[in-house]
């Protein structure tokens, strides 16, 4: 039997029990966390590339750990049988039903990686020990256990973790919401101390516009943490903006990058010095938005609150806001939700209006929320007229503005806003190559 | 709080906690386990269709659990993607992969019960805590656990349970072969102390012989285990032999029925004094052996032995086996096995033939076995006799025989398969519409 002969700051050697035998290993490089998205492994072929690529990563002395979403629009697909059945399905078999696409996906990688040689084993959200509260299809996660993970990457494994999916208390399976898998992976390179977290997606990385609409748009090296949650959550969508938001609070180094290409992508990382000389770092168009203005609130106080407490309670999530100046004893209130809620929320949204004794609601969907995010904002004034001034001059009317500290927001027509997104993306220099 | 007030042989009121309630409720005429094959929920509409008839069946007084099978042929899906990337995965990554189609199934049939408004829970194996061995793709149930049904039955919720998996002592996704959701219904059928195991399938019984093959062939009112067990292994396809080895063990009521029909199926029971009146019960044919000689065996004690050992280890599942009476100093071996198995096992064949000094080896595929099965023959002599004379008159060649105490089997060439099963059939009578 060998005993541990040095103890350092870290471990150079470590102990694993396997059954009755204590065996030495030497540790890597550190762990890389590595997350696929579902179109990375939208087929088998597809899933054998992804296999190489882990491999490669593993050949080169790094613990590999692999986060994987469902093959390409097998969650869709599940929704909608679903939705043959009921159009309103308990939330938790919901759960049931749609866990299982990464549970595929899982099992193909690790057999694929097995055909090429390597040690791998593939884990479910509940076998690996991803605790998470009992909220089904958005569950929080609340703990991730490492003993099972770091067992199989001591024997030298490479480990496969379903994205998306955890279980509470109760052994119940839950999912945590759309790109779910991004926070799979945060949490685990979080618990895991990882080098890094890697991000594969179809895009080649983070860039300061889509250049789907923006032909001229760069790809950045780098981005901060802030600035990218605000890019995810405005419409940029290469992560989730809830993992965003624990990356940068744990500090998690991450990068974006694409599974279809050897390029480096883009780094997220703790903000920097010098970031703060680029005014803006991005920007985004969400057309998912719908407008929607309640008329002639009671110019009471306590009634633009009741109104959105009543929203609240009836879990309708409520974007922009906008209050106009009273003109006589009753004001109008504008605010902004998911365009796709809007069909369903409708009926609550009028039983609230008759209850606060407004007078007439509209609705409003052909709206888009452009955007310009950048934390050089916040040592830089003018930025807003800048913005502002570049919109009037493509003579687009601005309907509603929101600002945060790193981020301006204006709501324009929906047939204006790609024409937006060009002129911003003009106006702030974001095509000119720049170093950094 | 109130108190359990009788206890008699029976308890009429049982107590359950839930959280910190202690709540009471009256007991149900008892536990159903119904068993839906894939084909009676291969798409959504079949799916909602068995959710009535499982709602109807708790509108009877009775506490019902259902284990599902995978939907269509969704098994065979995941099977065939398992193949574009691998040809020999690893089994653990199947039972992995393959389970996620049983959770499919269950997810979608409590929102399929929820919708009509019944309250429904479904389970994995795992959750409802199917213990099983560690042999993956063929595990053996160990222990089932009731706990968590009986506290959802308690509460008045059908119980769904993923057919076919179970879970290992490690926490790793089991599975248990093909059928194995009859497995899962009777081993529930069993713990729960269930007044009947009903396994749906898509015909509406058990038959005298495969009325595509004999028009005239009549669905069986009654049928012993052993007689089923003996049919479900010669190739009758609605029941998983395995399973019906454990009902009759433990005596559980099954019946295999239509779950495209309300006419009651075909009762399984413990073997009863009149059904020794019949010679014969029904006729079964398999055309998926294949038959393997063995040429020139050295008549030496102990060389079949080594054959089939080594057969054996190689997992070679051998069925029937003829030794020739020995014509010189050696002997040839005749045995069948699984057809499909036959590409992969030629080359384990022909080491062994060559160790143990045989000379030759040879093949044959179109062969079939014909079988006649019933506990009356225990009793009554001659049953031999009258089969091989009937497939005389047909003229059909015999070229295998092997017999147990209910059951007497010939392999026949292929294309003589069908024709001998209607002779048999004729000529023991089972087209005459019979009491009982």
């Amino acid at each position: 039997m060998c005993t541990v002969k040095s103890r350092g700051k870290f471990f150079t050697r470590v102990m694993l029990k396997i059954g009755d035998k204590i065996t030495m290993k030497k540790r890597t490089k550190g762990v890389i966390v590595q997350k696929y998205g579902g179109s990375s492994v939208a087929n088998p072929a597809r899933i054998i590339e992804v296999a190489k690529r882990v491999a490669s990563c593993r050949e080169k002395g790094y613990d590999v750990v692999v986060v994987v979403s469902a093959l390409g629009d097998t969650t869709d697909e599940l929704l909608s049988l679903a939705g043959e059945i009921s159009k309103t399905p308990p939330e938790r078999e919901l759960d049931m039903l749609i866990s299982t696409g990464e549970q595929v996906s899982v099992a193909l990688l690790a057999m694929a990686l097995t055909e090429l040689g390597r040690e791998a084993i593939s884990f479910t959200g509940a076998q690996v020990g991803i605790i998470t509260d009992s909220s089904h299809t958005k569950a929080k996660i609340l703990d991730v256990s490492t003993k099972r993970i770091q067992k199989e990457l001591l024997q030298g494994k490479i480990v496969i973790v379903a994205g998306f999916q955890g279980i509470n208390l109760d052994q119940e399976i839950t999912t945590l919401g759309r790109g779910g898998s991004d926070m799979t992976a945060v949490a685990l390179a979080k618990v895991l101390k990882a080098k890094m977290c890697e991000i594969y997606t179809d895009v080649k990385g983070v860039y300061t516009a889509d250049p789907r609409i923006v032909p001229s748009a760069r790809k950045l090296d780098s981005i901060s943490y802030e600035e990218m949650l605000e890019m995810a959550s405005l419409g940029a969508q290469v992560m989730q903006a809830r993992s965003m938001e624990v990356a940068g609070k744990f500090n998690v180094p991450m990068q974006v990058r694409s599974s279809f290409s050897t390029e480096e992508g883009t780094v997220i990382t703790r903000e920097v010095k010098d970031m703060e000389d680029v005014l803006v770092r991005g920007v985004t168009v969400n057309k998912g938005e719908a407008k929607v203005t309640v008329c002639d609130v009671p110019d009471k106080p306590g009634e633009a609150s009741r109104l959105f407490e009543r929203l609240a309670k009836a879990d309708i999530n409520v974007d922009m806001i906008v209050q106009n100046i009273s003109r006589t004893k009753a004001t109008d209130i504008s605010f902004t939700v998911e365009g796709k809620d809007l069909q369903k929320i409708k009926k609550e949204i009028e039983k609230i209006v008759k209850d606060i004794n407004a007078k007439d609601v509209r609705y409003d969907k052909d709206i888009a929320k452009v955007s310009v995010v950048g934390i050089g904002m916040r040592s830089h004034s003018g930025v807003a007229a800048k913005m502002f001034n570049a919109l009037a001059i493509e003579k687009i009317n601005i309907k509603m503005i929101s600002t945060s500290e790193i981020k301006i927001s204006c709501i324009v027509e929906k047939k204006q806003a790609d024409n937006a997104v060009r002129a911003l993306h003009k106006a702030f220099g974001l095509n000119k190559k720049r170093v950094k």
